[in-house]
């Protein structure tokens, strides 16, 4: 997790530490208000947060009453709910983040509805002159395998004539805004002219262009939003971020973060057809595909289970 | 707001202070964990919060953007926001509560939806011998002027014979309820009867049977909740939860909940056709009813605004 | 599914046929408005519904855009969407039931908070003489294997005794609601005797009271709620709703429900953990337990595959 | 309300008629399928709805319980309802559009959480050669009474040069966008380069590049999007939009819309000080800005009332 440079004003809300009654979480604490950076212009900041695995087991315990207690040891408690859909536990911890981020990226995000969301107005203010351009590794040919996502990278010379059309194309875009705001501030401000009002000045701007939010969200819905973004099919510019806010949950609430990583985000789920195939399997038949599971599936059976000619 | 002694594990909790580097409340701070006590044995604890009036305002300035910082002051911000529905900023607040509640209650409250609970859970665990009774005072008769709520007060020998029921009945339930389970830890375990599963033990209590849960939402959900429950037309057992929850949210993000109870809980609302009636009276028109107003929405316009003979 | 006498009110609501542009449903138009029987006084009614297997996949194929209509064939594209957690296209479809269900089994399903709820309320109405009692062969013992659940069926004699003491209390329980409402259309109305407030009157009646209402949710989100209240660890008296409900389900979207049960409810899911065992048997590999899977998941996860002496 | 040409796909959707027992609208039916024309490529078309207004008191009844049904009409209860903040039974319609909206105001739609969406994706399939063009009469300065909105509409040979402008930019980032996908199904195809990833040659798109997307709410939350977006204080863009629904929601549902427009969409809220000025005034006194009311808001009261010189 690599970390920006706070400005002045970060430095000084760091600075201010009070003392509280409520549980806290010293690796947190260490990264509060601290920028990190993902793509090139974006970052994601931990404002605030609620809870820690201790507040998920003190929750369940409401749910099992006295007596529990005394049996299970908290992460025991903590991997039997995650392994058994218990979801409302670790809806008792919320989080705060700030994030600045691509619109296309931001377009996919909201997506996750139940989760409180602040967005910068270009209505109110003014843009910054912040759009993102892909790194050339990252520049890829679409998939032949399904209709989304990305296939082999491009080669130099294309790749470069790719990231010339993108780059021109988003100045040209944003000089035209400024051109229509015709800002007083502006160096070029023309006194002749009437600048264009603000909620229209920006519609020809690109997706690509930076914009930020505060999100908050509780940390079961948050596992829901690593669970899709930060896997493998997820587009790479949200799947970075998503990496890089499930390296924050690791050090928020450890244990938990662990469990679902177990249980959910590395978990295989095998259809009924599928498990009856397994069940034979480990009770000594030979492994062969079954009618009821057409080839695509067993393809994709074959692939999570890294079987050879099946 | 009147407290409870706290018992052992609360004097823990309390005693544990850290340092940290979110926004506190001092006011709150002084109440975290405490017992408030409601009717005859329930309870509202704050058990911890995020965010305080500066948050609601930094997280509206995301969308506001530079520029703003300068011109308004908080408070006014924050009464702007109020006044105009923008409620998103009041979403970035979130506090969590253990309440103890006749299950009636609970009834009428886990209608908000919009907040996460774990309640304690009678399939798991042995409820207590702790039933809600009326104080005689709130002893009243079905209201003759709509088909809802509460009207005369009942003399006294009649409330003592409602009294006597209510007891009598909710004591003899719970008897029962003990005896079908037949938990090996009761005194009165007879050891030649098998006890019944806890999840049908239950089905004959009352719904004046106390429950608990841990109950976690966000400002603008709470004043949802708040508008509607602390309300004269709520029933009086969760109204008395909702003040003693609103003097809480006061002493957490005063500000805020000044301006909820300015624009909100205290506001007045005039339907198209009252406005045109205020707006003809503001003008120097006589009041008079007229013809789109139906009488009976006159006679709640006259009570609203202490009209007599209207 | 056996299906109650429809009275007067259904009878009229059913003759009614109009036609419509919508996508309809034979099957669920045949049982619309009809009262399907749950438990001793319970009932489920299919009220409306919006959608059909068609519905899904056009709502889905927005998202595909032209071309793939021609590929894919319905079937095929909602079992890849429900296979790969696509979860809107499902949220297209809608229904509404009108249910009738004892309060303790209200309380379990009103925690699927994404769904619109009008209960039958007994602050404004008087409830009915009717309350739930198990039937002999659902009376069991708390289950010694965890802390939830049922484990044997209790003997003949002691299942008399645990349903006389039930009805007993229901019945004592009601007679006092009357008798506290005092309601004057009632034969036994005491004309010297002040009726207490309904809201006040019911809080002794018992948690197998019967409530009724309307739910009404969309399709993804009845899934959760089949997935969970349809499991063999679901509560008896809701599973027995869910299992019906499910039933007509499968009659309105067919292809939909289909994938459901092989992909969601009758699926097997296997932690990171657990698939790494089952890629090592799939290879050739004698099976044993890792250190990484405790002795309790170890017990789970033979259980699920049917191992013996595993 | 002015209609599109349906074409061919329409045009066998709508032939379609079946019987159901469900409740239908015929003034809503009548336009089901149908394009209604919005802005200058976009519509709105009604695909399916539950319910009529009659299925709200229906709903409303089952909590309000026998015997209400012969007392209130269902005029008068549709309107208490509104008047009192019940929500829950207008909860029970639902309506599903098809929507052709420009990206920006897309941004702006989707913050109404509360229902189901299906966006057309640019991962998988290639946008449609359209971009929003505001016409000449709706380009106007920023507005210089608040941050936010528009002011005077620009002059003739100014708007030219914006709209030239935008035009300009829209067309050669979409030639872009085309260049880089390198389509093998485009005229202008080259064979010797290889084509972006969709997901990536998309991001330089302009906001106002059209997108489309299924949307499906239930009346409740819909007439939430309508009070905040039919408003005068929403962009132009957006409330175009609205009110095109608006027009439709009063078809399908006529009672329940005229109370929402009488109590809530043309309501007027008074705050606690500003109802304490209207009940002095009421009773006699003369109207004079308290010292608990800021000039600011006494200038907005001023506004809303049509005083002139408060």
């Amino acid at each position: 997790m690599t970390s920006g440079t706070p400005d002045a004003e970060i430095m000084v809300a760091r600075a201010q530490m009070s003392e509280t009654r409520r549980p806290t979480v010293a690796a947190l604490e260490a990264i509060l208000q601290i920028e990190h950076r993902v793509l090139d212009h974006g970052f994601v900041r931990v404002i605030d947060y609620m809870g820690d695995d201790g507040a998920i087991v003190q929750a369940a315990r409401v749910s099992y009453g006295r007596g529990t207690k005394k049996v299970s040891e908290d992460r025991a408690l903590i991997r039997y709910l995650m392994r058994h859909w218990h979801s409302t536990p670790f809806e008792m911890c919320e989080i705060k983040l700030h994030v600045k981020l691509p619109i296309f990226v931001a377009r996919q995000w909201v997506r996750h509805r139940t989760a409180n969301i602040n967005e910068y107005s270009a209505r109110y203010s003014i843009l910054d002159r912040e759009f993102y351009t892909p790194s050339r590794e990252h520049l890829a040919a679409q998939t032949t395998i399904n209709r989304q996502g990305r296939g082999a990278v491009l080669e130099e010379e294309q790749a470069a004539r790719v990231l010339h059309l993108l780059r021109e194309d988003a100045e040209r875009s944003y000089a035209t805004y400024r051109q229509l705001l015709n800002d007083p501030d502006d160096p070029d401000h023309d006194a002749d002219r009437t600048g264009l009002a603000r909620e229209l000045a920006r519609i020809g701007l690109g997706l690509s262009t930076y914009t930020q939010w505060y999100w908050k969200t509780d940390l079961h819905n948050l596992f829901g939003f690593l669970r899709l973004r930060a896997d493998p099919h997820a587009q790479f510019e949200i799947r970075i971020y998503a990496e890089l806010i499930r390296d924050i949950v690791r050090q928020w609430v450890p244990v938990s973060c662990e469990a679902f990583e177990d249980y959910r985000m590395n978990a295989v789920s095998l259809s009924a057809a599928e498990a009856d195939v397994v069940r034979k399997v480990l009770a000594g038949t030979t492994l062969s595909r079954p009618q009821n599971i057409s080839t695509r599936e067993w393809s994709e059976f074959a692939t999570r289970f890294g079987i050879i000619g099946a």
